[in-house]
């Protein structure tokens, strides 16, 4: 019985309890009963990296090479009219030289974009591990090409870094490593690229380089049993060094995704317009014809930063996480066009970011009458908060269908100090009078917060 | 005597007096006096384009090869840690592929942009020529790397549009060119290099592109005298076949600047401040660091596009017209970060375009009262227009030392299509309602145009 | 019981237990009791091709990568001296481009040569393999450099000839594997290099190019239990597409070297001065420093024709074959200072070959007395047919001790057919008479072949 | 009157008629007065250097470019197939990198060679000149690709060696320079090319390196009076500092050759098979095909050591001097299927050098009987010899025709010290009595000289 345990026993079992992790089994109900570290949830921005040989041509997209053997015509003609005819796609690795790359610079302009954690692409379809894999021998970026380990420099820089997170992206199949090729031969009878290329390369990137987030891709050529997903996530839930922080994505075979793993990423610009009934991220590149660096990409091929603040918060209001995905180029830098977009969303966050780190959904997701705006809410310290983000400035009355008002309904605008008239909607609701400010005054651009306390509704 | 000749001769005489070409002479007093072409002073807005071998490297700047020449340490530096010891600046050559390059897209750029004309560096001061020259045989771009007429192509893209202009930039000295450094060393008494090269090359270009404007750059190398500059503006005046509408600049030796030839440039980022007793320009480029691209730039490093706006305005007002220049890729690209500036500057002046082109300096300059207001001015059909440009959007009331107001001024904002109102200055001057816009209404962002007419003082 | 079965059976059941294989068991003792096929030995010459990505430095040796690693001063600074600071390796692979390989012109080379097998490296220590191997993706043949199948081009090539054999050599470590390298540092406890590379590899080489000969090297570096030696040869011998046929050396782990596998090649330019009790080869090159091609060889390193002919005899005399090197060139030639000595060595062939191909060792290597005549000897349709073979032309009397000389004793000089006189020696043996040939009439320089019959010691 | 001169006065006067040089006038007839320096046929044997942006390429010729333009196949298509379609000739540069160049190994290789002159190729047909020109900007060894003044290098290194002369090849003519194009197009009435281009790199070239010896070519596209021919030579013979020693062929315009100038060199492998009345030279290749270095050339295209001696001899018989072509590599190598032949040369000169250097043709160049003998002859301290040279071993005895016996005749075969029986022909002549010579005892290979002094007819 409870009550004849001595004090000290119970507070020793009570310890055991927290510090013993729970096991999990190697099957999806286990693995999808693990909480999700709460980091990630209140990190809500990520900045995406596709780097890798494709940054060399920079032509088309990163899936450069397989639509070069699909027979693409842009990019067949492109080789034809750029290199002799024996030109291969691993010739192009030496000249992916990363002279540039400073991963402290780089560190330090993700920070200042206001992203909570990277993702860097540390192999792609190509098979070309970003970092020295020994099971990459000579198709990896210390063996060939930049003499650098990619993967391990940028680790370290945001490491040394507060309130951000370092992930790595995995694609699990390759277009034409032969090994593959044999095992889809053999219908999967064999896995002999699982054995001896894509575990064991996840096992070193996860020893070596202790991500917090490990984002799965190239799943859907084969069902989790083949790449051996429960399994290996099992040991990185349990045994890893990185069990208790890390965070995975869904993407760990055809049948997986938006069902099993960690959070939902159903599908590259994965919008659901909805919530959603688990965690769920919106990865999506600036470049919209491309996620690797393109040395042909045009303005009106990119995100406006008006577009990339209404989608950020769209997905917000959902629950999502957006990443957002920049292409470095094959030099090791961050294209100043990208810099400008990023700079620019870290300057508007600097003013909205109490609207969007650490906030849940609200009740309503968008108002319920006037379009463009979309509500978060977060527990301060006087009861809940509730953040109206609108895309478009208010003329003179902002009128908000869903928020309820009491007595101690206060309303102010994020960046601006003077305080902020409403009243009572006529049929609910609430009616914001917007403050009479100048161009020079309102405290951002693209998008404007307001934060409601005291709601009846909160 | 006059009144006894016939009808007809004095009709052919008179004709004849028309078409009959001045004839200048290879003097400087001959020479200033010909009137400037009327397009150049009307067009206000230019293109510099900084394309050449030093595209390559696209590091430091376009005087990479004289750095490290000089010993900068971080060309140095970058030389020693990306090529073998013995790699000269020739050897970059090859690597100048031009593969994207699009004359019409780029056209279609710089007329988006404003522009109404174009300057291509054909000759930097590294001697490589971007036209197929006979004087700089396997030194040019179709004997080595691109294989193509750069200049060629631009010249005729550029003419298939209407209302833009095209240039070429031309360097009198070359760094390491022997002939020059010969002549040099003998103090001039030697003009080998200008009789075997910089003067052939310059028939050449004239003859074969028919400019409209030559920019000549380098000149303060050698006196006036050295270049044979009078003796070939004579025949650029007299014979060539654009003697009719070319323009020149003034760096015609280190004796001319600000003193002779066709407008006024008399050093980079000239801005006198003030009106000149001369039409004379402003070369800048968007890059601060650099005219040629780099691939190291970073976007604090760049002209924002509200300075560039407010800068050009400042230009304009004095009399001036803006070069903005950006730098290509090597690969033949204008980099999207210039694209964004470029178009960005284009949708102000589809607004803002009446103040600027074919615009007078007013009366005054900017605003003896309120900073951040400089006034233009033309003949409407009505009188003259002014127009009153301002930096800062005035809060509520524009006030205004300059204009005095009559019975008949009106004032209008460009790109609103309301009405404005104004009431005269209390201590004259006059103050302008400025209208109560919401963001989404203003017209534009970064400068906006009152335009005034029916002005006493106009 | 014997006696009581029909003839016909006996027969059947003989030609049966012939055609049946003996099933060989994976140990040495099993292994070794395999029977040499007996084309090796009647073969006596082959040519061994050293070809890989070290072809492409062409510098110091086909150890350029290992002793750059390992600081020799001499590779250290033509890097330094020729390449950018972060040239690795794997970037020397795009520039193999064999562009003028033509395995037919090859074939008719070493035909002409009077070689019998050709043995082409087909991975060396650096691991590139010279076919597109599954197991060493984007470090072959194919997919990087010469996208060419350079060992099934030459197979082909050399199958369409007669009376040569293809062979391949096939090196089992490499020296930066990384898998090899934790093998290593486990003490070899694991064998990961082995089951992922070593071994699918030389089943894959095996099954695709069935290779008459099969030259293991680099066997040094662990036990013959680590290479799972024993087990692949037992494959080999019973179960290969060419058990039939196939030769091995004794490269096999480092304690089987001269003890075990097929013919013995106990060490590079192995050459043991008397007979062995068991098959053996010489391989050697004829550039005295390297196996691959150097750019900077000079006359002086190599091998004379007359040392290379003096050599051929010698290692027959002793039983031995002897496999002559050549480096191909990256570009994918011969280069004419070998094809010079190639052919030189077909020409004597020509004359001499009865002396060489398919002959036995005699009682006697060499002559007692007489330095530099060397013996073999063959079964002739009369009787046993002695060789002596000489490298000095005699002056006129060749005296020799050691043949006992018989009333039906003939001789003949190869390659001459006029009639040669002798004696028996005043102290036993053979004089000689050489022919009074003038230079223009003897039928081959560098060395002769008498020819003896009717010997009594024969 | 001389009688009535002081003895002092006279000397004076002899001695600066002999110090003042003749001058020679700027027309044929004068020039061609002037005697050839001693030195140069006494010489005999020089090496012919073909070396340029050709032995990147070091396919078909050295004139790859011109065939490649001309649309030769095997070239357009060995373009095709290794090069990206805009690659251009002077892309090839900055491959011309030489990194194995070593001018003293080179200089001792052809003093082993036995020559007693180089010519090394300083501008061929391309215009790339192998020293820094002022000239030839940015198509020079310095400026792209070597880093090096090729040409002082080796003069240096051949200076600095005894016995052996220094001399430039030097190309009138470039097939593609646009002045020349230009001059070509207007028939020759212009000659921009000849006063920028060909004159200016002439007077370089000789003031900077002083060589023993310009080698001309390139003329046949223009008339003499184009390339100011005479107006350098008399120049060249009168006031340049290689006035005493220069020596000149023949190719100074179309209509020179065999006419005027220097030695004769009327075309390539210039073989008169006769004396002729004037100095001249055979130049000729080792590579039958080529001049330049070809990567694919075989033995069969070679000139065997046979081959090469026996045209040496000949050569030499008819006044002749042999100019001995290499083409190096574009690493810096001469490869060894060269030096080969060279040092076997040299060998065969170390022996029989005497029958060759300083020699002069005799009154019969071939014996009018037996084939395949050649003579020279020189003055000896007891007066004519004669050098029988025979490129067949004779079996027994040697007749000859042509000599006439005396009393006091000797003969001697040169290499050998036994002494030599002959008696006279029955029918004149001279039957020598071939030493019974072992091949071990034999002087030299490939041919024999039998000296012969106190001919009655010497």
């Amino acid at each position: 019985m409870y009550g004849q345990m001595s004090r000290p026993l119970i507070v020793f079992l009570l310890i055991l309890s927290v510090c013993q992790s729970i096991h999990y089994e190697p099957n999806w109900e286990s693995l999808d009963s693990r909480p999700l570290p709460s980091w990630y949830d209140e990190a809500k921005i990520g900045i995406f990296l596709h780097w890798g040989v494709f940054s060399v041509p920079s032509f088309y997209s990163e899936w450069f090479w397989k639509r070069w053997k699909d027979g693409e015509p842009s990019v067949v003609n492109f080789m034809k009219q750029n290199y002799r005819p024996d030109f291969t796609y691993a010739d192009f690795a030496p000249m992916f030289q990363t002279e540039f790359y400073d991963p402290n610079k780089w560190a330090d302009l993700f920070q200042a974009a206001g992203a909570r954690y990277v993702v860097q692409v540390t192999k792609h379809v190509e098979g070309f591990t970003s970092w020295p894999s020994k099971y990459s021998w000579n198709w990896n970026a210390m063996d060939v090409g930049p003499k650098r380990d990619l993967v391990g420099e940028l680790a370290s820089a945001i490491r040394n870094r507060t309130n951000i997170h370092f992930g790595v992206y995995h694609c699990l199949y390759e277009w034409f490593n032969p090994l593959f090729l044999q095992d889809t031969a053999n219908k999967f009878q064999t896995n002999d690229f699982v054995m001896r290329k894509t575990l064991p390369e996840l096992y070193e990137l996860v020893n070596k380089y202790e991500p917090d987030l490990l984002w799965s891709d190239g799943d859907w050529m084969g069902p989790d049993w083949y790449w051996n997903s429960t399994i290996f996530l099992a040991w990185l839930y349990n045994e890893s060094p990185v069990k208790d922080k890390i965070i995975v994505n869904d993407r760990w075979g055809y049948n997986t995704r938006c069902k099993h793993g960690g959070f939902w990423d159903c599908a590259d610009k994965f919008n659901p317009g909805k919530l959603m009934p688990h965690k769920w991220e919106d990865c999506m590149a600036i470049d919209k014809q491309s996620w690797g660096y393109r040395r042909t990409t045009t303005v009106d091929e990119l995100y406006s930063i008006k577009e990339l603040i209404a989608l950020l918060i769209e997905i917000v209001s959902f629950g999502g996480n957006l990443l957002v995905n920049v292409g470095p180029t094959s030099y090791g830098t961050i294209a100043p066009i990208f810099e400008e977009r990023l700079r620019q969303m870290g300057s508007w966050l600097d003013v909205n970011g109490d609207a969007i780190y650490a906030t849940k959904p609200w009740t309503y997701q968008n108002d319920s009458m006037t379009p463009g705006v979309w509500y978060t809410s977060k527990a301060g310290t006087s009861g809940t908060e509730v953040y109206a983000i609108t895309i478009k400035w208010p003329s003179s009355v902002l009128t908000l269908a869903d928020p309820v008002v009491s007595i101690d309904t206060t309303v102010s605008l994020l960046g601006y100090s003077g305080s902020v008239k409403y009243k009572p909607g006529v049929a609910g609701g609430i009616e914001i009078y917007a403050p009479d400010l100048n161009i020079e005054d309102i405290p951002c651009l693209w998008a404007w917060t307001f934060k409601m306390t005291g709601l009846k509704n909160a």
